[in-house]
């Protein structure tokens, strides 16, 4: 695939003198564009050793306003990175809407070493390379631009940049080191470009030894995909045949798996009191044996409104060291949250290594509320599942222990509980005309629940489904639950 | 993933008897509409042993109009499958646009049943699974419906029902296998239906423990399915930020690979003669050898008008017994083609083990042709590379050998010798009013062979660029590279 980035393309200084300023002045010019537009612009700056990758980066950051741009660099994983899944980091440095993230190196950098180096093997680097292009669709999914630049020099050519920024040292070890992996990084670079060049994020392999070719053609190939890009209208994103099934014929063949949960238990003040004392008690040394073990949880609440959750979670907490873990309460998202993929709220605050996070909603609101409401779009909350899953399996595969919990009431008992809450002065404001709207809505909310369960309740992120008619049973189960999962993954 | 599917969901008797005649109605209605419609509906129809997807297969063609439909059981692979790469069998199945095709096993049943007998690993079926992310988005690209059915029974109610087919012998050894593998079964299904329920191919997990359910839920989810497709307007498919690299600045700027063959280089009569013979001598050696070690040949002619294609061509075959090549001169699509995925044409011919399919121009007129020409839009021809290089890739994991040639003269050389053939009688047929308009071109079609090899050109199918100014260099040149593959591959 690099033949044609070994042809001697160049540019004479004349020409490159020209055009430099043309291009200054028309990439300052789509930037301010840019500003107002709904979608990031991501730029991939990679290839091989001493083809110039800073030198690009260098000259992107002159010829760019500063103001809507952002240099990531991706240097060895910091502690902090390595104690969360891998993509954390890289959605951290997603740039917002509007704006310009220039990745010098990137998703690509660690899978592409790894396997040069045989850390792991084909199979293994397949599903990295996969990975890649399952993250890159959900990124252009949401509307990002990708551009992703690959720098290609011949091995001859590399060593002689090579030998003029190390001042000539021709014998160094660096230079042996590169030279003698040449081959083999090509091999494996190519393969990787060969997977991830799709349709909508192609790679472009750009001749590097010319310095002036290589960057008039960067910025002058940034500048038209940009353009085209605020052309184009939002596209149509509808797919084709996606179609939740028809409503159902009766009640026998409308039945969701909120059915089969048992809302008639109830537990007795005295037994309620001596159980939850007994699994508090477990839970808090296993909160503490996990902080040892270094392992991550993640807890997610989801329930009818009313159903307990804030009760259920205050048990949960009251049981841990206030030190290690966090209640995330999912709101309506902050206007930096806003500017980013939907999943991005939820990646920043993953916990760290042996610490936990407790989302009071979650991601999940994609295929609940924004399902029903119409908040998103139908190809939108179809797609959900799957990023939901992929979302998920990444941590799965960290090793976060993750429990997630649909805390159920019947449409009766939540009835009692809204009256409970209007009578009673110092519960008012947990009631507003919200929670009655919402009401009204209960079974397209099953119909999503149970889509939701049969879509993403896998082998390593089971739904618990929890019947909390009786508040004292619900918050036992919860609390035993989180430890069973604990219990189960520590050694 | 399946607790939604066993719920007890239930249809009466009554319910059956007057939703049935209705569903029958309408789907008849709606496949004459989809007669006239631009694409295909892909009916897959999968899931546990004993839940009925025989009955759900005849029910269907009960219910729809035998003339557009059809109906494929993939049972064991046949000789004629087996010796040519694992997907020919489903590219030879695809319903033509306007129809609907039955799948009954499909491409996911091997995968499956691999895995749970552990002879391919959790690599290797998260490979497969990948394998058919891809396949299905392609169907969808070129605008397929796909509907998903996966019925499930639990492990009591498969007993139930297998008992009952195999006449009450509990304990017979059919029964007593597929119990054993229930679980593990459920476990390797479930993961694949997590890899490849997508937001624009996604799974309907159907209960399949009440036939009237199954069978009413299966016929109003394919209808609302092909309604909706039928409804929506062909969506804009022009994804984001998709641009070949912008115009080029000068000369030297714009050198592409083809500027790089050598067009000088000249043979003499007799050393032509002499050196032809030595080559086809062994070509004829590697043709026979190849048939014994039953491995299959691919060649893939590409080039200029009057490059010496047809030339080239015959020097090959001039080499081979008759019985073991065959020659596709790709012209215009029959109408038979007209109605598939651009790629089943040539999948289609195909060699079987042991054989040579030449193909005269190919599928490589995606990206050269139909893109200068506009004849396929831009988004079509960009994925089209990533299309290309997953078939070829199918390819040579089956074995076969791949030979590329693009054949290259210059634009002078072009301009004589259509000259001459306007000159010369017996070669007046072969010049075109087309051929001159293409000329006018010769700069696009530069641009877009040189995109072709950048992104093509793979370790496993890379391209030869054939000087042809001197024919007898040329036809050398491809028959010694014919040569030199086969005997890198052959044992």
């Amino acid at each position: 695939m690099f033949e044609t980035a070994e042809l001697g393309r160049k540019v004479d200084k004349k020409t490159f003198a020209a055009e430099e300023p043309k291009l200054h002045t028309a990439l300052l010019e789509v930037q301010r564009t840019l500003r107002e537009a709904t979608f990031p612009v991501i730029v991939i700056v990679s290839g091989v050793e001493g083809a110039g990758k800073g030198e690009v980066v260098n000259l992107l950051n002159k010829w760019l306003d500063a103001r809507g741009i952002q240099t990531y660099a991706f240097w060895d994983e910091s502690e902090e990175e390595r104690e969360r899944p891998r993509y954390w980091r890289f959605w951290r440095a997603l740039p917002p809407r509007g704006t310009v993230g220039i990745m010098f190196g990137s998703w690509y950098t660690q899978p592409i070493v790894r396997n040069v180096f045989e850390q792991i093997d084909a199979d293994a680097y397949e599903r990295e390379l996969h990975r890649i292009v399952e993250f890159e669709q959900l990124l252009i999914d949401d509307g990002a631009l990708i551009v992703k630049f690959w720098f290609h020099l011949t091995k001859k050519d590399q060593r002689k940049r090579l030998e003029e920024e190390l001042g000539g040292k021709a014998a160094s070890p660096q230079l042996k080191k590169f030279s003698k992996h040449y081959k083999r990084f090509a091999a494996v670079s190519e393969r990787a470009i060969r997977v991830t060049d799709t349709g909508p994020s192609p790679w472009y392999v750009i001749e590097a030894a010319d310095r002036r070719y290589r960057d008039l053609t960067v910025g002058r190939t940034l500048l038209a995909a940009i353009e085209r890009r605020l052309q184009r209208a939002q596209a149509a994103h509808e797919p084709p045949g996606s179609k939740p099934p028809p409503a159902p014929l009766s009640k026998e063949s409308a039945l969701t798996v909120l059915d089969q949960v048992d809302l008639a238990r109830t537990l007795s003040t005295r037994n309620y009191a001596k159980q939850l004392a007994r699994y508090q008690a477990r839970l808090r040394q296993l909160a503490w044996k996990a902080k040892q073990q270094k392992r991550n949880t993640v807890l997610v609440f989801e329930g009818w409104d009313a159903a307990g959750k804030g009760g259920a979670i205050r048990r949960v907490t009251a049981a841990m060291d206030a030190r290690l873990f966090r209640v995330i309460s999912v709101a309506a998202p902050t206007d930096e949250e806003k500017a980013q993929h939907y999943l991005w709220r939820f990646w920043r605050h993953l916990p760290r290594a042996g610490y936990v996070t407790i989302y009071d909603r979650s991601w999940y609101g994609r295929v609940l509320v924004e399902r029903v409401e119409g908040f998103a779009r139908e190809d939108e909350w179809l797609r959900a599942y799957q990023e939901i899953n992929d979302f998920e399996e990444q941590l799965a595969e960290h090793g976060v222990v993750l429990a997630k919990f649909w805390l159920h009431i019947s449409t009766e008992e939540q009835l009692r509980r809204f009256k409970e809450r209007e009578m009673i002065e110092w519960k008012q404001h947990k009631i507003t005309a919200e929670d009655w709207r919402n009401r009204e809505k209960w079974e397209p909310y099953e119909a999503a629940v149970n889509d939701m369960v049969a879509r993403t309740s896998t082998d390593y992120a089971p739904w618990s489904l929890i019947g909390g008619n009786d508040k004292r049973c619900a918050r036992v189960d919860v609390v035993r639950t989180v430890c069973e999962r604990l219990e189960a993954a520590l050694d």
